[in-house]
């Protein structure tokens, strides 16, 4: 049986999750549901007999999140590729399918989005490989989740036919691409049995979307290949031109190919699905008896209630309520009704005008090596927990405003102050003076945590120099 | 005029407000309305020209708070007594009375709460000067509260006659005390004209309480005469002898004297007032237009809604809510219906038995000195923010299980290790090993504060050895 090469789309970052999804660390990366975040659960959902190892497109600023996520899940990536802006799935998706060409042009490629729940992982994986012999013989193979409700949020894919009970062996043929519904022709839709959510997910042979490439947006094409022709490697990531990307005509793998296509079909899948659109999908996804509860919560006389704790030692206690969401995070905390779940992307809009950090910005702090999280700020000081992973290491830097105290509370730290290279360990302290040249890194086999207290009149995170940076960045 | 002797009652800690009142530090201590804590306004609506200084009543735990409080208000107590144990209002007030009756044996007291509401200051003075006559002439004047709606939570004061419109010109005769009654018999009440809410606030002359108690609680009188000559100083604290004190009845002033006494009186006060019993009725002492905000909040399509963010950097938004009330602390989150406001203080109970810290201890731990906060709590660490008043030390202590680092960030520290005592200011370090005495001033004229990490295998607060303390402790 052909082998499938997984693209897995993880650069999107929406707000309809916040505070726990952010544009600083988006959905596809929080563990919503259980341990696993979704891009992990996805990409191991793509592993395995029938599967090489993935390629994923990601925004520079998730790079090194991704990276993490995968190296955490044991799977090595074949490729991460990194847009240089967002330019919609067009663009990322014929991307993934030129790189992938570039070594195997017939090789079959499967599309999938990182924050969609599939809980039913072997049975999602025997309906793409019921789908590999449509793709093999030249049809892109678009899938479609059976409806058990009249989305409104949703586009629909129409059969020419009533699906029938039970498992489907191989693709139909598409009859249409329905856009966005209202509520009645929803309703409409569910009913006849003819309909399908659009889920984003595809399975084509490389060199037969470069074909419908070639005849549906030969401009988006030409503008995707040279921009990985001009691509640089970078720390095993590769990022694509940036100048020429950003030509790429920003538009959706559907608009772009999908709707002229003449070689489309649709594969049903007839299990559990959930793009975690909102707060009342999560409910959806996880109530039991009606409540949806996740880490330190308390609920009394609560129906249809979604309470979540997003922080070690913050405690919720939800009293006598009907069909609300509350998700406390140590720095925001929403409550809403569920049925205006949808309305957090605009609150959270509002919020970015008013200039509230919390709308895009997460406490913690991911960096190449590691992560930080302010502690405390207070008139001319800052207090920082800062977490090296083994073996990274932070920019030469100095800064011009401030002064640091380091004092290192687990690990071992290799700290370089101006001339000086010294090993600084569990309950010893180093102090930065203004101005010097200084390094912070992990030599060793833990992480190393290491609290940080800056004193100083401006303790922006833009007072830095760099020197010498090993993730190349300025 | 008579110049009058306020009594604060300020040891009770109740959790019907909680997350913002704890155990560790109740509602009268909390900003729960602008800047002032209810403490704080209670002493200021009871200074000016007709008081005296006020004479408080308080727990051990909260000495050091409301001393601060008062101190911060520019207010000198004539005393500080400190109940051992809470044991009613009956023994505070009796202990009290005895404490200022020492000095001048007919002097005429003022007996308040301090954690009730009443925001025409004024009004409310005018009111206890106009039932003044009354007191010196013997009477004890029992303060009624013109209800405005059939609240079953109180007890009333029947009067012979309903009142009239308008002000009141001097204290009624009393009928009848009512216990809290069902929700006809308040509705029946409130419509009658006759009938007020018991305030628990008191207007009489020392010697006429001390020889009610004689007649109707002797035992009570008795086991605090004992208690009050036993009582030792400390700090300008007078601190009751808890053996006796143990030994007093825990009865209300109500049940003691009160509903047995034959010289009663009501003065009835018609202007606003609440006992911010709940959060319902916080709503309703701050809402506006139905709304009620306070900190960094935001609400959308609310109506009926309480929303509070009480931690600097935590924002809370709410969206599409009626009738819920939303109260964020870092470390707890509130989020119950309007009406089962009253059930806040079971559920606190349910918390308390399982172990969560949050049910009685607050983030912020006041001590004589100051006060600190825990920043980060980590395996075998812990980063605290302390606050040290101008003047203030700390005791001279050591630990068998942990060393410390210190981090001056505002103001200037005297620091003694073992032998050593010297100045750290803005942006220095010590470092405290293992074992090492050690103790930290701020001999300054402004706040210290500095950051502590300290390491080791055992970080409670209870691995101190305590060798000299300017305040007393052990």
């Amino acid at each position: 049986m052909a082998t499938i090469h997984p693209v897995l789309l993880c650069g999107g970052s929406g707000t309809r999750l916040w505070p726990l999804s952010r544009k600083s660390y988006p959905k596809q990366f929080a563990a919503l549901l259980g341990e696993e975040s979704l891009f992990q659960a996805s990409a191991q959902r793509l592993s395995g007999s029938l599967f090489a190892a993935p390629t994923v497109v990601t925004a520079d600023a998730f790079r090194f999140i991704a990276a993490e996520q995968l190296s955490n899940s044991g799977i090595r990536p074949e490729a991460l590729l990194i847009e240089p802006e967002g330019r919609d799935t067009g663009a990322a998706i014929l991307a993934a399918t030129l790189h992938v060409a570039a070594q195997d042009p017939e090789a079959l490629l499967l599309v999938a989005p990182s924050d969609h729940v599939i809980p039913e992982a072997q049975r999602f994986r025997d309906t793409v490989a019921a789908a590999i012999p449509t793709a093999l013989a030249g049809q892109i193979v678009t899938f479609g989740i059976a409806p058990d409700r009249p989305e409104t949020g949703y586009g629909y894919l129409e059969l020419e036919t009533a699906l029938d009970a039970g498992t489907v062996a191989e693709p139909l043929p598409l009859a249409a691409f329905v856009e966005k519904p209202n509520a009645a022709r929803a309703a409409a839709m569910v009913a006849d049995g003819r309909h399908l959510w659009n889920g984003g997910l595809f399975l084509f042979r490389a060199d037969v979307m470069i074909a419908a490439a070639r005849v549906h947006a030969p401009s988006l094409l030409a503008a995707v290949e040279a921009s990985l022709a001009g691509a640089t490697r970078d720390l095993g990531f590769c990022r694509l031109d940036p100048a020429i990307w950003a030509t790429a005509p920003a538009i959706s793998i559907d608009y772009a190919i999908m709707e002229k296509a003449d070689n489309l079909s649709v594969m049903p899948y007839t299990g559990r699905w959930s793009d975690l659109g909102d707060w009342a999908a999560v409910w959806r996804e996880t109530e039991e008896d009606g409540t949806a509860l996740s880490g330190a919560t308390t609920a009394i006389d609560c129906e249809g209630v979604l309470l979540r704790s997003e922080a070690p030692g913050q405690r919720v206690v939800g009293i006598g309520l009907q069909d609300i969401v509350a998700v406390a995070m140590p720095d925001a905390v929403l409550v809403a009704h569920r049925d205006r779940a949808q309305d957090v992307k605009a609150v959270v809009a509002s919020l970015k005008k008013d200039g509230a950090r919390q709308a895009e910005t997460f406490p913690r702090d991911h960096r190449p090596w590691g992560w930080f999280e302010s502690l405390a700020m207070g008139d001319r000081f800052q207090v920082k927990r800062i977490v090296v992973h083994p073996g990274a290491a932070l920019s030469l830097q100095s800064h011009h405003h401030r002064s640091e105290h380091w004092i290192v509370v687990q690990g071992t730290a290799r700290v370089t102050v101006n001339e000086e290279v010294k090993l600084v360990t569990e309950n010893q302290s180093v102090y930065i003076p203004l101005g010097a040249v200084h390094r912070m890194e992990n030599p060793g086999k833990l992480p190393m945590v290491l609290i940080e207290v800056q004193t100083g009149a401006y303790l922006g995170e833009d007072d830095i120099v760099r020197y010498e940076d090993v993730y190349a960045r300025q």
